[in-house]
């Protein structure tokens, strides 16, 4: 097969460059840092909503919005905000034909404003806990772009919450670190998460613990999927979420955060593919199964439609391609390149021996089925691709992890991988001698 | 009942209001014109969107998503839209904690960066149709705000086309107004609206066709709730949308435009809502059935859960109240406010008959039913009420709409209701004289 992508092992950052252009996931936008989600990408955002939304709302919150506008003097509010976004921020000066008097900030997040009616919404610990997510975009500045893994708008779900105390603010945000984000990551995209706590240094400005998700891309570096952080008391006293206890006495609540973002389709994208594309657990793929004809021929169209019909049915997500007037090699690339986790080709020859052929994306496998076997054989390929692309991720990722005993040995190790090795060996000092090599402390 | 909300009769707009804040709808954000929409309000946009996106999505039309930033330059490209949204724009002059080169405008509305990019899709005929849709938030700087109903932020949905000929453009702009909108307002929402072109000049900008779905609400006045547009060719002219053709000539596309925003919230309210608050229709309502505990006795807390199991169990959205501790004609009164289509009282002395209570949102009833009935009767009122609901605002609309013969009467109806005419009675100067006195021809 003609070379379609840049290899990954000849330059990873241009190989999954390449494969977001030819399998039309995304484009980068006409401003500077932003992208267009195409409906490709957008369709497995759209599944990765659904799954995430629906995992946040069986821990008990509910979702709601909130303005994209935010007062310049919330971000003020609370000191370590300002330093932490300020030269990211996207700032609206005119509206409305006119100067504004007061400038308005674009939501980096919106944890200021979701604050601020917290404080008007809890009163007395009947109010508690307050468990509030939204799905929104976010803005914050971007100068070295990444289509989805650093853009200057992104999409995201953002969580924030408040309880009466702090086992209770522990407690939730474990549970959405490990029910929401680490069941979603490892048994819906596949990808064996690392979970663990920052070090001080890379904890979220605020956070009193911050949790990490972390996934082992296909070049062996670590792309965190995800965070969950215990603010304690800190962003309620700088809001005033106060409540009233049960023995009358005015408390400061004790807050929580938590988000993901469209940067887990960077982390699909990464962890999965292979020089041929990209490779889609069939749990999160919005085509599970695509129908190909081969060519036309007696009969070719109607068994394809039929098969189409059969999958549908029996609850596999299914796409017929009928483009018989575009080349079958080419349209055979595309599928790959798109990550599509079986093919059903249907075409003259194999029809007339009452065979239609199942390819699988994850191994490259090609068998002739029966035609009344497809269903089946279709069925049973999607349970094992799901377990196979897990699989295959943890082996490389184990393959690709050393335990070690210093700090030298895991500057060594993580020009290729991952090192694992106890935080006494590192220590404060030493986290700064690796972030000076550009290493940094991931998980502990 | 103590009196709640200001009355309709007497004073319409605050009656809006009121209920938007006690039913916990939505609150004003912190800058002027924004809003934030409360989980008890978006849980009814969520169940909009999703009704909504089933139909677009059978239409044929995809997702996508395009950037909140805009060139300022993409805004002049078409002259007919600068003249429209110049006034209303937000621009952003400040990125990165440097004033940009370049002044970038938050969408409006995304079409002139959907067009640049159909634009570059587009190659031949073999890519039309083009069919893109967009949930997103939008910003048109307002003067008067009104939640819901004018808000400088709004959530919408955006769909653009791109097609080979006119008549195709024709079709799908109809089968958008009729299959997804008027299918879901009618029969999900409850609200006959009605559906019809507009005057030329109440036509959007640049439109050749503005089909329009206008609602009576509870004040006998109009409000637009969806529109359809066929563009022509002037849009793919502006953005330079060519195809090539199976003749191999090359061609402009025809494009059209659609969209549906959070107002239908507004709309919700003011078409249904009555003086003791919001009736939500029970295909619609995030929670259809609300179970509640009168007081705590023998037997009640199971009793209660175990309707709201058999509830749930049979596909009715159900939820739980089982605060005692706050007394029971508040709790009352506020599901009166939030406008559940049917509750279910459990009580002690009604429970030690055999009975729980329901009571219908859309009539009062209140109904001792053996506890065994209480699914049946919810659902066969659930299905009821949905109907009551429509036919009532059909009636009332029916009721403030009068057919006239000449401008002067339809002037003096339309004090407090619509009035049905022929255009050759208006004209284009009878629409200027109209538009004089604050009327406006809604539908032709
Ligand atoms: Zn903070
Ligand atoms: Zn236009």
């Amino acid at each position: 097969m003609a070379r379609v992508l840049t290899p990954r092992a000849e330059d990873f950052p241009r190989w999954y460059q390449d494969l977001i252009a030819k399998a039309q996931l995304a484009d980068n936008g006409p401003v500077r840092g932003t992208m267009v989600i195409r409906p490709a990408g957008y369709a497995i955002w759209e599944r990765m909503q659904s799954e995430m939304d629906a995992r946040i709302k069986a821990t008990g919150a509910e979702n709601a919005y909130f303005p994209l506008f935010i007062p310049e003097s919330y971000l003020k509010r609370e000191a370590q905000h300002v330093e932490g976004f300020s030269p990211e921020l996207a700032v609206v000066t005119h509206g409305g034909g006119k100067q504004l008097a007061e400038p308005v900030v674009v939501r980096p997040t919106s944890e200021t404003v979701i604050g601020e009616f917290m404080a008007k919404w809890v009163d007395s610990y009947r109010d508690l806990p307050l468990l509030l997510n939204q799905w929104a975009n976010v803005v914050r500045w971007e100068l070295r772009p990444r289509i989805f893994l650093r853009t200057s708008e992104f999409l995201w779900q953002e969580g924030h919450t408040a309880h009466a105390d702090e086992a209770d603010a522990r407690a939730y945000a474990r549970r959405i670190l490990h029910e929401a984000y680490e069941d979603f990551m490892v048994n819906v995209l596949g990808i064996p998460v690392v979970v663990g706590r920052k070090t001080a240094r890379e904890r979220f400005a605020g956070a009193t613990s911050t949790y990490t998700l972390e996934g082992m891309m296909g070049d062996g570096k670590a792309l965190q999927l995800g965070t969950s952080h215990e603010l304690g008391q800190n962003f309620a006293k700088a809001f005033d979420i106060t409540y009233s206890s049960a023995d009358r006495t005015v408390e400061h609540a004790w807050t929580t955060s938590w988000g993901t973002s469209t940067r887990m389709l960077g982390g699909l994208i990464m962890a999965h593919g292979d020089d041929d594309g990209l490779r889609v657990p069939p749990r999160i793929a919005p085509i599970q199964a695509y129908v190909m004809i081969v060519k036309a021929g007696d009969g070719v169209g109607e068994a394809a439609g039929k098969l189409r019909d059969a999958l549908r049915d029996a609850g596999v997500r299914v796409a017929l391609d009928d483009r018989v007037d575009t080349p079958f090699g080419r349209r055979a690339v595309d599928a790959e390149l798109k990550g599509y986790p079986v093919r059903v080709e249907v075409g003259p020859r194999d029809l007339a021996a009452g065979n239609a052929v199942v390819v699988r994306r994850t191994d490259g496998s090609k068998t002739p089925v029966p035609v009344g076997d497809v269903v089946s054989t279709v069925l049973a390929a999607l349970d094992a691709d799901q377990k196979t692309l897990h699989d295959s991720a943890l082996a490389f990722r184990e393959s690709r992890t050393v335990d070690v005993k210093t700090l030298d040995e895991a500057l060594e190790a993580s020009a290729t991988g991952w090192a694992r090795l106890p935080w006494a060996a590192v220590g404060t000092e030493g986290e700064t001698r690796a972030n000076g090599q550009g290493v940094t402390v991931r998980c502990l």
